[in-house]
């Protein structure tokens, strides 16, 4: 009987060129697709519920794939932690209903974007936060953030790509907030557009550093036009937090 | 004028073998005398508040050197954090008073170990955390831990080297503290003895496991032996915190 499998998964992106299998580059998709195919001994495919570029982390990225064998979760959960690097861990693997599709069927995705916002860099958590070493005000990012919330033509604020007809996303949530040295935003979508939390981001650190008012922002909305926002910021930063079905 | 100059260091600890130098293999301090050697065109010898092992990590060790030019402790800074690589963070440069040492100097020093205590690894602190997989019992730890609070001969807790004559530590502080999946252990003493830490928080892990009763803690004390004691952890989950002075 054909079972459909969810997997969740936790990984440090700095040394893959992203979530999305590709010929002749280490990508998450292949390292997981390349593992399952030697558990099951055939080729398998997974489908991912988002996009991460190369060098994004991710905490619980979702991904499913159907097979039809008597193998339970727990033993795949185990083999694969076993098979994979020690920058991807599959944090929980489930029998989920056979209609389940990890991106069709996902209602909101949620981000975080970490700036460490002090004027010396920090070795820790190097391959996980953007240093920026200039002050900001988070209280104005915070509030730029809040004027994003809803449904708008993010144009402006993405790469466009011929497979994207529709340009229009909504934001459930965009905060910004300071935890010690950490400046930390989480913005809640529906879905996002290609580089759509960085260039958003950097377009908030113009803010934090009061080079962009509060009106420019929505200027830049109405343009439609990338070169209107600020700089898109590096993806060490970004991590994708949770996928909500 | 001979000036006295105090750094602080921050270093992610993975890729080096200890601080201290050592011919033909990556140290703390050979990074560092290398790139003073640059900025001053002279060879400078610093000295270190703790020998760190190899994989052990530093939020702020402290070292200090002496030199004889008007370069400003700001140039040093900024110079110096120009020229290491970003696994080396020197947090601040200070002028001292001439006879300021960092070894000698030091009254007490802090280390953190930190255990990942879930049934799964993880990705993104992978490098500065034990990963236990096995369910810990943090207040026995605690209690355990504050039995080795004051001055004991701490034989039973290293390893012996012919340079050190006296095995007898005081213990100021010595805690342990659950942050979600994380078990924090503190500890702030005189001085450490070889491996002291490590020995230690394999002890306690025997105990937070119910192997090792609370009354055998002082047998192990007593014996003076190291064999007694639980196994040495992990270099990856200890921290050198703080060095007071």
């Amino acid at each position: 009987m054909e079972k459909n499998i969810k997997l969740t998964i936790e990984y440090d992106g700095t040394n893959y060129h992203g979530f999305q299998i590709q010929p002749d580059v280490k990508t998450i998709q292949g390292e997981i697709e390349r593992c399952l195919s030697l558990i099951f001994q055939k080729t398998i495919k997974i489908y991912g519920a988002g996009r991460t570029d190369a060098g994004v982390h991710a905490l619980e990225q979702v991904a499913n794939f159907k097979h039809s064998t008597d193998k339970s979760t727990g033993l795949l959960h185990r083999a694969l932690n076993g098979l994979l690097s020690e920058d991807i861990i599959i944090r929980s693997v489930e029998e989920v209903p056979l209609d389940f599709h990890s991106r069709y069927s996902a209602r909101n995705r949620t981000y975080q974007y970490t700036i460490l916002n002090r004027p010396y860099s920090g070795v820790f958590f190097r391959d996980f936060v953007y240093f920026y070493r200039y002050s900001l005000d988070v209280e104005a990012m915070n509030r730029a953030a809040g004027m994003f919330v809803g449904t708008h033509d993010f144009s402006s604020f993405c790469v466009k790509s011929d497979d994207e007809k529709n340009y229009t996303r909504t934001l459930v949530r965009f905060k910004c907030w300071r935890s010690g040295d950490l400046l930390i935003s989480e913005i809640e979508a529906d879905g996002f557009l290609h580089m759509m939390v960085r260039i958003l981001m950097g377009t908030l650190v113009q803010v934090g550093r009061g080079k962009y008012s509060f009106e420019r922002l929505g200027d830049i909305l109405k343009a439609k036009d990338r070169r209107q926002a600020g700089p898109t910021l590096p993806a060490r930063g970004l991590c994708l937090i949770r996928v909500g079905y």
